[in-house]
């Protein structure tokens, strides 16, 4: 008799969250069972062409391969998608770089990280921004104890309409990008490090103060808030571009 | 010869909380073992007509129904409980939700959050409140970046004698929530987020700071404890209410 | 003998700035002596049309009146700047609200605040962004406990190409106005508030947290990082704008 | 030509505040100049029969004196107010103690501190309360390391309909007055104290760990809020009075 | 070929301890491997009639168990030890109980806490002081939110030498019961809690500023480092014995 | 009419202290009017034969030689007192060094520091130590880095009941000390140092993580707090003592 | 169809780290597969005579010793590395003390901590020091509570060029060694410690304050990178040698 | 006959520094009497050739110029020195950069900073490492934002024996140099920045999270403990120069 659990009755979609803000609700995979990942992806799919949950387990992007078998995971950054859109940019290709290599995105934004470590976060946000419509490059070998392989691409870098710039440790990458460009930089703190790093803080305090104009900043690990905000930077809404 | 194990010696209960508090002691599950969880609330059982004991666990709670088989355990929020009162609010239903819906319970009292991952403490509010008495009403789909969904329960907040907000992130709800009535908001951060949330740290300090007046703020994750408040404020003890 | 003081061998201007970032080395007036500031400014209004000294003192702002008699000073938020642009878009008028009527800028930038005591901020930024080229909207009455006026601005708020969202205690703001747009939003918290605010810093962990898409989020009381920001969003580059 | 002051725009008044809400609007004197607040004071006795201005300093309380001669300041805790309450509640008498002799309020609201240092903030705390209509106690001479103290005030404290608790340092009379009653505590830290203190934040965060149910918290030295939600307990909403 | 592991070069002991400071060098368990202790342990038995290791595991215990079998483990506070001494206070029984119960020691220390969740830390620092030489009696049933239960061990609390009290949440404890006394009060704080006790940095700041006097702090959790300050000052060294 | 000010209404005087804490309530000057503190002191010489308000300053002990004499201020820790007693251990002499001279103290208790910076808060431990009936040993010239220095006193440490250790920076000083000896350490932390020292958090939380035995801790710049701690190890209450 | 995993995209190695820095780039072993650091050692091997990854685990010394079996692993600090130098200072031996007895080292490195615990972050220090071709000795047994234990080093101490200290708790130990010799002490805090150790932030905090000239600091647990800074000090570019 | 000022009593002077550590014994003037640090300098000046006062202010020098008229202070960085070496690297010229181009120093010591803002504290690391005997060169525009300004420098910093780099804000200027170069880099926070800077903190963590090898970090602000460690890098004790 005794034993309950109300976790069924989980939130409401939000169907107009696309036509309102540009893109359908995304699901925040941490914390939900694959049932209600697999359900909620399943109801979104049928008004949408894409579908995102960040955060996801290779649990939970079986039991949604169960429902939408075209679905696609990508274990390295926990995304977990449904790309149908018709428009040549939909992900096609079976690696990250292959992905990202798709010729139909709008604008320019890139992505650049010092390397292995801060790829997850980075893939989270180069792949969020694909989706959400951006041509994107990655760039994943720039590090500021290295300063020559970030001058290498500096002609790239002042070319984009925004980057985002992932960086654990000192976080001082935002900063020697910015003195680069005329763009906006996005600068994301990962929690790459230990010690004094204490869980990316040092990171996040480094680019707040970044003596460099033109940085702001997301959330310790925030891929995915990075790829939205610089989204919206570099394909501008509709209405501001006839 | 060697080997002994103390904990045993477990606390005194003290049976005369109800009359001095208005409610039976309480069970703070977290770290007894079920043998101790039973032994406790068998004993309450005795006395009082409600028997409570929260951040249960499965276990604990498979203890308990072997001596209390009439016990229910809500896993969505680690409630494990008697109630055996006769006057009509006792609690019925395999939901929270059915739970909630009983028609006994004195007062206005709700609970709101966010939605999935606010759940578990709003839950612990939600029937700690009902258990003391309290009629209940629970929200879970009300946020500050979809504000048209909290204003459209407007008319049912202007109607409650007390609100508890639960919220985590940054912890903006209980200010806007606050802003529409003239009752006291109680506001429960949770340590849901992740990177400078900091284990809820975040949300506790922004529900501190709310620019509204009358908020005030317990312990992180602590819906019992809003509970507690909210019921004290909702139904005032019996002297008062001649 | 003895005393010397060698602050007198202050840094070299940058005067290729304009070219490679798009606006003139901007002089940061804290802990400078008036006459440090007065020839900086002299020295960059030779080559400049616009120069720009942030956080100036009334003492600062006399020394450059000596040497650049058409310089400006706004007390409210330590700006001392000249403006000598000839495309319509130059700085007139005696109060910030006239300095903004100007319809000289571009694009459609809005930035605004809970009210009073965020003003200094709000102003600081609204100027920059004014002097570097964008059109600038200030709303000073918005504020996340009386959501109706925040509301009462949501046409004009949809308008807009980016929003500088500035403000104290739980810095609630940025997520209320996130939630109604599409396009980025630039979080500026402020020292406002007492006690647990720790000069800004619940705000800043607030807008880090923000549960709403789009939001990044400068410095505290950073309210010139912020235009930065916005005002290179707001106006792209001129290659981008063919 | 240059010098220009932009503080003169301030905030717009919200005269409907006290139908929304049950008390005007209430001026935060920090960083206000004297005219700002008395400009602001004589706006709202227009409308309003009682209009209060916390934080206050004697010069702004000088400023208000000449446009409202019956205003009152006590400077004791920074608390500037007009009273021309007609319900006999209204504000007589020449200190504190005197003010809450006065028999028209409704309730029973107690505010209770360990003596001297506290006192500021306890006074805030009572004004407030007793200026939006609650009758109120002041008890002064309890703390926590003379519990005999506490303990002769036992009855009075059973009598309350909600009590605020104002304490620095370890913050520990919140938990020793809660667990001796059965209805809300405010607890109020205050930033008395040094070393560890850290300004507040060892009273804050032994108030929201207190081990006593019913214990709501408000920010440190925040006395006008907990003066807010005390009264909204203490004094419900006339809807809740018939 | 490759594999080393260098653990085995532990550190020399230090035989001259006992002479120097009253007790014989002490083991501290935890992230040492079995055979570690036991062969530590071992050795220390050779030359010393007590050997005490702290925070032991149970694997730690059964690998001494076969070097000295007459060695003791209470799990309940990970305390592993031998006791050989002939001078009547050696220790004898099955609990924590029945060994402090032991009439053979001197002075009189008292150990005190709220109850279930504190016991393991101040069994640790009962049985230490024990094991130093301490006459030790343990008060588990008291606690701030209770307070009649402390009076009602006033008297005895009077008459102790020292008292060592242990407390987590708000860490209020110690400043009570130092406000009933005239000698030392040692305070403990404790892990327990959660969200905004960070740890027991919320009861460790508040011990560190009570407002009673006689009050000085140890590390959190650490009953073992309590226990030999307030051994030392219960008997103090024999040449002030005389 | 309007101006009030009520802090004359200060807290009721503790008379039955000194028989129930071995030593008359002593008044902590900071934020007193000199007033206040005058009229404190005098209503306690009434009744005490040695009276001590610690943090004072040179108008307090200007408003209290007034009414008070023979009253002493000691401007280098801000100790002002009454010290009538006729037993041959009250104070005289015209410096701390002279003071503590006196030979009619009881015990062995010694402070020691580092030098300059630390001798403020040694100071006020020291006289406090002295006036509550303590003899006490002053040494300034000890310090970690100095290892020599320390050890040149190694004879006297070793004969002390109880030693009191100030020290500043990395508060490493109690850690070399509390190896030396057999008898309880009490640790001080002070606020001198700059940059990561934060206030005295630094030597506070190297004092709370010694390694070293028999080390208990008080609050930052606590030298007053030191000394009751040890003077109730040094002279025990007088049931003790037969 | 739908699972990729990207990681196999690792950073691009730099070979020409060794001529710029004097060390062969280094692999940061935590959160790398056991095949991708097989793959990148074996890649580095081929080109360098010493090949170092630190913070490794068994599963990745196992995936290295197939493609290189004379590879080594010191479990006891994680590291893992190829030494086929032919300069007669090759590591040898089968326990970190016999690898750092190799008499082929130049200059005088000497590495010092308390003990056990410690043991793992000295020994990361000592061997990188030695692969990077100092001479390191290593004393394991000198901690601030046994001061007498660190003099019987002093004139080792005195002789050496460079000194790393290691030590976790309050961190003491580089003051005490900084103050006996003219050399720098490089301080390496070590997340040892429970409670207030804040997982090695008092020990830091404790080594940025040192009271003692010559001591700099590097990150928690950082033996590798203490390493780095005394080997170049040790062991001067050779452009600095003839 | 009451007030007393013991502040008379200062430190006994270490003659034997230098001997024992290369340096006569340094003054830190922050809170001392002008009296007391012209009394301190007069007496080292009897015995050693060179005497330093760090942290001064202008009265501090003026009370030295009375007793030691050749003393001079540099008003930029608070130092007050004598410099009376006879071996052609005594302090001549009027500003610091003409002291520095003094030819006598040793080695090859380089301090840079960014710009005005940090010169403070640059110019005590340059002097004090003048003084102790070092050639010291000092780059002041040398800026992460600005990356080519460093590299304008790259050969000059790759002739350096040790660079000592100092940074507030981000903290990310180490980082870059030491990727340039293969000696030690001793870095050294400020707390120049504000907000979310923290006093420096910010700078601190960037600097011990630095992903470049052969950084070390010292206190916030700390110039001359920088240089004491860079001094004694850049010029060995005599017994390994020969």
């Amino acid at each position: 008799m005794g034993n309950l659990n109300e976790w069924d009755d989980f939130a409401e979609l939000d169907f107009e969250r696309e036509e309102r803000c540009g893109f359908p609700e995304v699901v925040f995979g941490l914390g939900k069972t694959p049932e209600q990942v697999a359900s909620i992806m399943k109801a979104l799919a049928v008004k949408h062409d894409r579908v995102l949950c960040t955060r996801a387990t290779e649990e939970q992007a079986d039991a949604v391969f169960v429902e939408l078998p075209y679905a696609r995971f990508v274990s390295s950054c926990g995304m977990l998608f449904v790309d149908r859109r018709d428009d040549g940019a939909h992900t096609v290709g079976n690696s990250v770089s292959e992905m990202l290599a798709n010729p139909g995105g709008a604008g320019n934004l890139i992505v650049c990280c010092a390397g292995t470590s801060d790829l997850k976060v980075a893939h989270e946000a180069a792949l969020t921004a694909h989706l959400m419509g951006s041509k994107v490059s990655l760039f994943t070998d720039v590090g500021v104890a290295g300063v020559h392989r970030v001058l290498a691409h500096e002609d790239e870098l002042r070319g984009a309409r925004v980057i985002v710039v992932v960086a654990g440790m000192e976080g001082a990458l935002p900063s020697l990008v910015a003195g680069l460009v005329d763009v906006p930089v996005i600068a994301v703190p990962t929690s790459v490090g230990y010690g004094a790093s204490f869980g990316g803080l040092a990171a996040l305090l480094g680019m707040l103060n970044s003596c460099a104009g033109g940085v702001s900043v997301v959330n310790i690990d925030n891929g995915f808030g990075a790829a939205v905000v610089a989204h919206r930077i570099n394909v501008p809404p509709a209405r501001f571009r006839e």
